[in-house]
């Protein structure tokens, strides 16, 4: 009988599983992957890889390929981001000019380059050139008066309905996945979820034509947040070429980490920044050859852009910026009130924001996206085109905001009135009386600030691409130089002010009101971010020196306390709450005192864990077990009284062999016993082949005991990266907890509803 | 029976363990820390204080005080770091002078300053003041003349010989943990190593003044390594300060990181290098809110350095360089020449000064540290006075080096021909054919590359603080410098060439030789320490703009690759293995097949496994045990037939638990059986009264299976941070395996010495 057992056991057709079988690795939609396996498994690649190249040199140079594969990713990922941003800026350039004119030549040219061509312009009139014609000049041939100015109103509010309507079609029919900043999920992705399609070929192709229009469309939202998912999509892309990546969805998510870097380093030339960016914000898993190969990625993007120069300046942003005077200790209070509005805005933003999608959610107005959109298109395109703060893109906007007044300025927030005796040189001009023009500006300025405030509420989480980095930036801004002028003029008329005479003295330049700006830019999408370092790089490189980081960081940290007193999550966690993603932050602390033992499955009253015995379970019973649970996966044990654990079987892997040695093996049927063991089992005679399926189990499943506190519990999900972990006292087993237990439990004890995960 | 049982264990005596004793949860010096269990204790803490906050307002304040002290340390550590570093660049400018000549009118100022305050000196003879005499002006009032430049040679080795003696001697008497540069030190620190005495305050101290004195007598070291140590020691200063940091190891360590960035900000003047070095570099464990606090530090030490001005010029460095021209594609090429440099020299440097090092260790040599740093001095000094390149400090070296030649430059390396009818804008200087001057500079630039190349080898190492950074920059610099004009004279000399035809015209400034320098030394740093993203960004925030990113990334990239290409460890990891310390390397891939059972003691053949059983062993049994034993701790099983695991017991706390016990706890007496379960055992009538022992067990230890791939095991060690595991098989205990376990797998798979890890 023994013999016969053996023999059974040492024939080819039991060791046929040991070759593998298609899908196996692979992760079904909606689920969470095993980090842990996943390295194992390239490692086992790699040394694959390394023992074969000593073969031949063919092998040898694959071998190099292989170690190379991901620069050259890196390289691509580079070139293509910069090169869709650097397009992306230029369409979206033509394309705003569009809603208010053409140009007569040659359509193609926006405003600028259009009036750079001409050689009728002067310096100061760089705005003004014949060929540029307004709608109303080309259309009724007038370019000043009350019917001309309804004209171009009605077309601008046209175009933008139409680039929205647009917009939102090609959303809806091709790419569902297209809409939203889209870092939330890649946020949720990069931690180790499947979320098919979410980065594919059609998401980047209709991001990117639907992200122009969106923006040209006048809408408040920015391009920044989306280009990182245009970028990670780039990224999914290359990945998908080489081998290495692409069936490791561990090693695929290295590669998005970089991607993501690239893609904030060209949203805002800020290459430090993009990196940190992707340490900080959105991944999870980040060794330091990802950090080396983030860095390279980012720099590529930028340098393509750079060499795209979409701006005109080889600048990367439009809002680069150098300031001429310091600072003052003095001027930290109202830096610090900028950052107290920052951290209030972003608690405002994000609590009504939340509140709307999830009525957007569960109400019959979910059922209406394009409507939605147009109504939203259509009420911003009317209330922003009287006034000229928000009828100019938000980018523009905030380049304006920013900028430090010099003497050829001819913006409206210039208009200071001018000594006529001044004969200072010209980058340092003391400070002035405000002119009428900067009344005005100040007016224009608060209406567009309530505006942009209520309206980007609403515009944020609709079916079409949007970014919130730059409404945030431009509720920040305007609100810091409203801030900056006040204290600029309350300086130049009250030199005597015990606060202002040992810094201020008159004819000096010491209040630069475009800082100001920058800083409230920099509290408000902290605010709403809860971004640190990152920010503060960000910031930093676009004014390009450290000089003004304390500003920056002061306001920073202000508007993040302040923000985290209402509320520890930034928009995108609340985002990733609200759609019910298994997402483990690694930025909440786990406090609570409970133990493994109140998490796992079963509870206590609950039925007993179903798991599978090594060596006397039928493939009939099996397939019982399958179809009669919705597990992932079941721990195997010695036997039911003994319950001690040798390993844990994937439910996906199970069906797959046991599907595939019905087909292919002989002698496999219902009442074969499946075994788990080396050897099988001691069978009666006649018994039918027992069936090996020792090659998909798991030998080495995570096991904590059942009074190991959750915190460690959790620290070991976050830092491994485990999808189950199962629970043992002195050796037996006792349960089994989930990722999902854990962020049910999680929730629970922030007294959230656990219901509200909802993905495995 | 039963109830005597019930009795004895319902008593206030039996619970007696539960209150703390001292030294519990501290460790022996050169031994390991557990992170995990570093956390749960902080995380306990946390939690009292939070529950205790509810009770009073004075213990909110006392809870927001406690919340709010980790950025109070931080600001501590920047401001000292800060204050520190400024210190120690004053003194030694003032003492590197000193060997030179003396200021007369204020004995305490340096060159500069003493001609600064001077009215009679012209800005082109900056350096030549009345007020500074050369010790042969004092002494025999002659300042040229062979017998004046003799006078001056001698004095000059005299400074020198007595600086070093004076340092060597301190560090000897005061604190022998002051030498080195400390980062191999600290890096092992950081990752769980106690090295008692290592950051304290003698060390702090002697470290400080010791350093001065060694960078001022000459030797080819540089001050940079050492301030991350002096920081680390302010870091561990402040630290103590509070309980939140003093009393859990894994807390301090924290501090630490941020410490490091500290230090490195105020090195090179880069806070967002600094941040990434102590990153990428020397932490190990590395969470997002140190990332912030680092930043914090860092800023905060930048900032008052700044405010100290050590230098006079408002910057953080004396090497900090602007330069006006970009560069062209063609230069990659020299500049990947430099990087193949960079990874020669670091190769060559790490295997000759470990072998160097090692015949210290092993051979009579090692017996005179305080000869050795005497004999190196007076040769250093010996070979470097005639040569201009060697006599002056190494910054001041790699400064001219960087520096482009504007047209008011005085240097030797400026010396070019200019052509009497050049009008152009002062930067903006053509290229032109060189001078005698630079010629003369190319020969002793050689030689006194070949000297710095020999002389730093056995340099660092050496019983005094000894960094390596500015001596590896100043060899790169050097070479880069020759490298830059050679390139220059060539496009000068060959404008038709076809590589140069399209980018350098005659009479356009296309090659800054300044720029090579920086190239080179960025290669040559990058060769000996394989920082790659952090290098690059200190060398981006020496120069202030992305232009130069990609030479600067080209070479460090390239020098890392050659360097790799001959041995993955840079020079501190070569010197971590070389003093045996326990580091396990985050970057080292653990790729081979073997499995936990192949690691975990006992292996086959040897004595089981010394285990404790849950209750059935007498206080002697245990006390014997841990006699005959040196482990650090011990599991504990069900009994010795079943082995099945409950729980783990430290050595260290049993000790400490019987010693309490039996002093302070009636009836515990050698024969009282030791019980680890929540209720005693039933024991005869007239037993002794049994020791419960439950609270110092740690019912959640680590397991794996025995089939858990090592790279699994290596990849818990690492992210957990544990100091040992057990391993088991179907529920039962196999055996153990500790960290140092692991390393040595780990170095003989990697063909080295197992026994070289020699400390817990």
């Amino acid at each position: 009988m023994v013999n016969a057992g053996d023999m059974n056991g040492s024939g080819n057709l039991m060791d046929f599983l040991d070759e593998p079988f298609p899908d196996v690795g692979t992760y079904e939609d909606f689920h969470t992957i095993d980090w842990l396996r996943e390295k194992s498994r390239d490692t086992d690649r790699h040394r694959k890889i390394t023992s074969k190249s000593k073969e031949s040199i063919w092998e040898f140079i694959k071998s190099l390929l292989d170690a190379w594969s991901g620069w050259v990713v890196m390289l691509l990922i580079g070139l293509l981001a910069g090169t869709l941003a650097g397009v992306i800026d230029l369409a979206v350039d033509w394309m705003t000019d569009l809603k208010e004119g053409v140009c007569l030549p040659a359509f193609w040219y926006s405003h600028e380059q259009c009036c750079w061509t001409s050689n009728e312009t002067t310096f100061e009139d760089r705005d003004k050139c014949p060929q540029w014609q307004k709608w109303s000049e080309l259309l009724v041939s007038q370019s000043e008066g009350a019917s001309a100015y309804i004209l171009n109103y009605f077309l601008y509010i046209m175009w933008a309905l139409c680039f929205a309507f647009l917009a939102v079609s090609l959303v809806r029919v091709f790419a569902p996945y297209a809409c939203g900043s889209g870092i939330p999920e890649i946020k949720t992705i990069l931690s180790g979820f499947i979320i098919r399609g979410y980065l594919g070929k059609w998401t980047l192709l209709i991001k990117t034509v639907t992200l122009v229009l969106v923006v040209s469309s006048g809408l408040s939202l920015g391009k920044e947040g989306p280009l990182v998912h245009v970028a990670c999509c780039c990224g999914n892309f290359f990945s998908s070429l080489f081998s290495k990546y692409s069936k490791n969805e561990g090693k695929r998510r290295e590669v998005l980490s970089a991607a993501a870097a690239a893609g904030v380093s060209v949203a805002f030339g800020a290459p430090i920044g993009g990196v940190l960016f992707s340490l900080e914000e959105v991944s999870y898993y980040f060794p330091l050859k990802t950090l080396w190969r983030s860095f390279f990625a980012a720099l590529v993007a930028a340098f393509t852009l750079r060499s795209i120069n979409p701006f005109g300046n080889s600048r990367l942003v439009l809002f680069y910026v150098e300031y001429h005077t310091p600072w003052y200790m003095a001027e930290l209070f109202p830096f610090i009130l900028l950052g107290v509005f920052g951290g209030l805005w972003g608690t405002l933003f994000i609590r009504c924001n939340i509140a709307w999608c999830r009525r957007r959610k569960t109400t019959r107005l979910g059922k209406y996206p394009v409507l939605e959109v147009i109504v939203i298109t259509a009420i911003t395109a009317i209330i922003a085109y009287p006034n000229p703060y928000t009828r100019r893109s938000t980018s523009e906007l905030i380049s304006e905001l920013f900028n430090d007044c010099g003497a050829l300025e001819s913006s409206q927030l210039c208009d200071y009135i001018n000594d006529p005796n001044m004969t200072r040189p010209v980058d340092d001009i003391p400070d002035r009386p405000a002119g009428p023009g900067v009344y005005t500006a100040m007016w224009q300025l608060a209406l567009a600030l309530v505006f942009k405030i209520v309206v980007t509420i609403f515009t944020f989480g609709m079916k079409i691409p949007s970014g919130l980095f730059i409404p945030s930036m431009a509720v920040g801004a305007m609100a810091g130089r409203m801030v900056g002028i006040g204290v600029e003029q309350l300086a130049y008329h009250h030199h005597d002010w015990i606060i202002f005479r040992n810094w201020c003295r008159p004819g000096a330049d010491c209040v630069t009101p475009g800082l100001y700006a920058m800083v409230g830019a920099a509290a408000c999408l902290g605010g709403v971010t809860r971004m640190t370092v990152s920010l503060v790089v960000i910031m930093f490189e676009l004014t390009g020196g450290l000089e003004y980081i304390v500003p920056l960081m002061a306001a920073a940290v202000t508007s993040k306390w302040v923000a985290d007193a209402f509320g520890k999550e930034g928009i995108y966690e609340a985002h990733i709450h609200l759609n019910g993603y298994p997402f483990l932050d690694v930025k909440d602390e786990f406090t609570h005192r409970t133990l493994a033992t109140d998490v796992m499955r079963p509870r206590r009253g609950e039925a007993p864990l179903s798991v599978l015995t090594q060596d006397s379970m039928t493939v009939e019973d099996v397939e019982t077990l399958i179809k009669e649970t919705d597990y992932n996966g079941f721990p195997v044990v010695v036997s039911k009284d003994s319950e001690r654990l040798i390993g844990f079987a994937q439910r996906r892997e199970l069906i797959l062999a046991i599907k595939n040695a019905r087909q292919r093996q002989d002698g496999v049927v219902s009442n074969s016993i499946v075994y788990f063991t080396e050897d099988p089992p001691e069978l009666p005679p006649n018994s039918p082949h027992p069936l090996k399926l020792r090659r998909i189990l798991n030998l080495s499943p995570f096991t904590v005991t059942d009074h190991t506190p959750m915190e460690t519990v959790v620290d070991i999900f976050r830092k491994l990266g485990l999808r189950q972990c199962l629970v043992t006292r002195s050796g037996r087993l006792l349960g089994i907890i989930t990722k999902k237990d854990v962020l049910r439990h999680m929730a629970q004890m922030a007294n959230q509803d656990p219901e509200s995960i909802m993905f495995n």
